[in-house]
């Protein structure tokens, strides 16, 4: 039995179980580190009677991923206040000791999709959220992309037209940046109205699915992935699928020649088998991921 | 010993031998895909005695990388006249009689770089070439990024004031994609002069740096690269690594906090430790995954 920890800026999810369908799930809010990491034990412990193999934590970012660094498992420079410089998986693992599985909450979200989603047995793929912020997970031949620290998909730079769209941005370190532009608070700030507030026929979904074709394509042209899947808050906004399909078509303009995206968009942008369940089912897997890692360490 | 053909649209360079060190290597026009294929196997031939363990090309593109696939080894939708669905990596068999490792132009030299290169032991990194056109390779976890295709990450869209930079691009697919403002041919096209014509004060650098340098911000932000290695003609004005670095280092903004990118950006953007021979020393290493892989077949 595991347990799995999708931590947001706003919210915690818990959950301890084996599968999908095998969860129980409980969420509260994000407040102090000390407070909400104890509420997550709490739960844990209780859920599972102590008899946890392992826990998953797919956290907000960003965290340092690097095992032989003195922070791994910490959320470093977050501007949200109080969690600056935390040692996240350290806390678990010192309450519950048991191995814990650490990785960014797209990452896992992405692992989540590859295990029980949308992706089962696709090599390669990109799992994105377009919500409070933008971000993303690849995965490249069968394995989470990570390199030197995590991506940061959302900061992307991407054409901007000032005379069509004169609003400066969101992003505090870029402005325009992907993020900048096309994630919820985005929209609010630019529409006055949050995006689920935004009837189907609003001109701010046009330039919406734009701004997010724009950021497919140059991973397209990148990241070369089998599949892209497409969660978080704006895209429950389901008309937001077949405008981003069209777009990025267009973008693309032939030059990428799969029958993928030249005839089956509708089967390569789609949205998650998880539906917003992805991070925590994720969460799941990292827990079971560090349960089989330390198994293998102790066994000859 | 090896063969190794480095296949490019105006050129091909052909080696025999074991090592960067041990090398013969000749250099003739692209003609035909049948005529210039000939001088290729004549040349490997000849200096090999017919002795060769296997062979690896890097080609120009797209090419078809599918094993799977019954085009596996092709050159598909090149607007090259006369190359268009040619079976490079066939002909290239069938003559020789032997293994034949096959991939795009510009992983070959990413493998070159990872092997005898700037890269070696870096296990995710990214192989650039700005030159004829804007091509790059990507190692993640160790291994080439295939994905669905191969990349095409010259194709990318970044952000063009068009009032600072009234030129369309060059691209005939995308316009002003990253290739079509920063490739050779789109300076040449938009100063009236080569890259190698303009000296190092002109106003084309400063613009030249801008677009390079948009283009590596949004691989960091998708790809993490623990390295970043800048080859090709254009690059061969050394001035431009530092302007690049200066303008990156501007872009990102102290958002991504590693050592790397805050403080070690002159030894994190580079050029190659192979010059202009990474492809063919890669296309070497072609051969031999070719060879190891056969023998792999072969043997219990």
């Amino acid at each position: 039995m595991f347990g799995a920890i999708e931590a947001g800026g706003t919210k915690f999810v818990c959950a301890v179980g084996t599968n999908p369908d095998d969860l129980k799930l409980t969420q509260f809010p994000t407040t102090s580190p000390e407070a909400t990491t104890a509420s997550a034990i709490a739960f844990l412990q209780k859920q599972s009677d102590g008899e946890l193999d392992g826990v998953g934590i797919g956290s907000f970012g960003p965290v340092d991923l690097c095992t032989a660094s003195p922070t791994f498992g910490y959320i470093t420079s977050t501007p949200k206040s109080g969690w600056q410089n935390y040692d996240f998986a350290g806390a678990i693992r010192t309450a519950l000791n048991v191995p814990v599985g650490f990785d960014t909450d797209v990452n896992a979200a992405a692992l989540g999709e590859a295990r029980w989603g949308a992706a089962q047995s696709v090599s390669d793929f990109l799992y994105l959220t377009i919500g409070t912020g933008i971000g993303g997970g690849a995965v490249v031949n069968g394995r989470i992309l990570h390199g030197l620290l995590h991506p940061e998909m959302g900061h992307i730079r991407i054409p901007h037209d000032f005379n069509h769209d004169p609003y400066l941005g969101y992003c505090s370190f870029h402005g325009d940046c992907l993020e900048g532009l096309a994630s919820g608070p985005a929209m609010q700030q630019r529409w006055g109205e949050p995006p689920e507030g935004l009837p189907a026929n609003h001109p701010a979904w046009a330039l919406e699915a734009h701004y997010l074709a724009l950021g497919l394509a140059n991973w397209v042209c990148t990241l070369s992935p089998r599949l892209i899947v497409l969660g978080g808050g704006v895209m429950r906004q389901y008309w937001l699928f077949e405008m981003i399909r069209k777009d990025l078509s267009q973008l693309l303009n032939g030059y990428v020649r799969a029958k993928e995206l030249m005839e089956n968009l509708d089967q390569y942008v789609i949205p998650p088998g998880l539906g917003n369940r992805s991070g925590i089912i994720g969460a799941l897997v990292l827990a079971e991921q560090a349960y089989q890692k330390q198994r293998e360490l102790v066994s000859p």
